[in-house]
């Protein structure tokens, strides 16, 4: 196949991706100069020297020591633990400003039609807990999307670790009702049940 | 003006109606059977004789009886009262199947450019409460859209009847958090934020 | 039934009106004042008397003479008849502000699943071309929308005039190819191949 | 910078990626084997080598000649020369099947703010007209989006092309009216215009 097909066939890969789009891709890279495709193909070659992943909480990153800068900070508060499902809800939790917590990122949830669990980092996640609690950990929160899957993961998780955990750390989940400038109207039952029962 | 232009103005402030769909419905009107026109009379009609305000609720309904059905049915749980905005709050509230208490409607929320509260029935909720929480009320819960008005309507009702419900009956807020359906990475910042704040 | 449900059943048959935002223009018609719902009655009452039908273009309209106010207006051109499949698309034609000719409202196009005319006035068309091509009709425009339908209605009308006009009259259809803001490579390949066929 | 900062701002340069999707195309790229980053890295290596611009009609292409397999084509109709502002153009007209002629890609548009024509090969498509038409050439189609844009190009290349092609040669433009599927009541006035003008 020449380049140009290839480089199409990349981005088409690419998450929410289709033809036509991976195409003005192919043209933008094409007629970019030949610097801003050296710069490409260089951070590209750095991804496999310089980018990492961090052994304590998987995410993915390229600080020039192992650990990442949020698992490095000695500022953080160690005493919680929000599993997450990727890298991105990191940066939405940060993004809130409330969490001053730890993170360990999971690579994803359950699969509901294989209840695969393939490429989650369970045993890492469940390794790690004694050694947290140890340390002073006293709540795991179980920040998964508030679909199936992620309610499915934050269960099988909960089961495994509950009995691992003791009585002086506790298992969370994120908080559900409505969410802002929502209005009862056009709210789905499920979300009207849980602000009814998490009404205070 | 002529009986097309006047069923076209008169479309046209029905709530998110253009004057494109107003045309259509003139069309729709007007190519109907000279019966289904009548039908449309009688209905208009009747809504004078009728359809009543509940003196309890304030909702509008059509039954025999000045108390509309939920009111007048005994078996409603009448130690909870939802304050709601709008009638069909009350429709997405009774969907959710796990309320069973008594209902207010407000007729709205408090406008926060003008602070007025024309149109609401504030006295008639206020004037109310006394006799209900001598008939056992025990939670009044505010049943308010997530937005910012809705939340100025229950602070100004919270401070309001603080005072007046004593020690037996609290007043509480729908909870707030993640919507089912909704992904860490999309979700807004406040929202985030009462999902960790209420998170259990 | 009772009023409320009956007005929500009539405007869940308006075009593009679910239940839910019937039930909202039922709250708007309630909430509003008596004199509004007298309004509307009178306009609704005043369709049968003092609307009609044009008997030369088929369309609603509420003049005082039988005639509507463009088929009886001397200065509009009678070389032209714009057939179309509904009023609307005479106003759309007359804001174009190119066409000073004559219309006639067809009721709608061929549907294809049943090839089913009922309700188009056809026949009434058909009768009207001799003696509009004696007083001097030169065109028919076939103005249908541009989908399988319009144009199925454009064939069979063209069938059936094309001996009855002779030599003198034409029938054309409008223009076919790019419309206006539209790129190539958005565009549809039927569209783009009439903008290369019809080119100029 | 590090590389995962450096490929999102590469990413968010490419056309309607904002900075959210950038962040997901790291991830994507990040996540994805040593082998796909691999071949990423060679088919941009290759662009540099192995895709050249045809310097007949400018289009990018990858073919192991100079020309691109359309202008090296000698079935394609050389009486023909469709303008089109963009490579894309070329796939969307080759679609719909019904050209056989040349092409030549003008790279853009004339900007309306600035009249600017920076990039665009206007001396390139000029000076090749007396050859193309001592060749041949019978027919120039000017086939530019059908936006202001493409009209004021369209306009310009006439004029400076007007006396160099002769009589024998004639320059012309897409037809323009309603393009498949649209219905009257929707098109604009401009549409319904030419829907007018080029009735047929």
């Amino acid at each position: 196949m020449n380049p140009l097909d290839r480089l199409s066939a990349l981005f088409e890969k690419f998450p929410g991706i289709g033809p036509r789009q991976a195409g003005r891709f192919v043209q933008h890279v094409v007629r970019a100069s030949p610097s801003v495709r050296n710069e490409f193909i260089s951070a590209l070659q750095e991804i496999d020297t310089q980018v990492r992943q961090c052994p304590s909480c998987m995410r993915i990153h390229s600080g020039s020591r192992d650990l990442c800068n949020i698992c490095d900070n000695a500022r953080r508060d160690t005493s919680t633990l929000a599993v997450v499902a990727i890298d991105a809800d990191i940066l939405a939790l940060e993004r809130s400003g409330t969490y001053k917590g730890l993170y360990f990122v999971l690579g994803g949830t359950i699969a509901l039609t294989s209840e695969k669990m393939n490429g989650l980092h369970m045993r890492q996640l469940f390794d790690s807990i004694p050694t947290r609690v140890e340390k002073g950990l006293r709540e795991i929160i179980l920040a998964f999307p508030a679909n199936p899957e992620g309610d499915a993961t934050a269960v099988r998780i909960k089961e495994e670790l509950t009995p691992v955990v003791g009585e002086n750390c506790r298992i969370t989940t994120l908080g559900r009702g409505l969410s802002t400038g929502s209005e009862l109207e056009y709210a789905d039952v499920d979300t009207l049940r849980n602000a009814l029962v998490n009404r205070k």
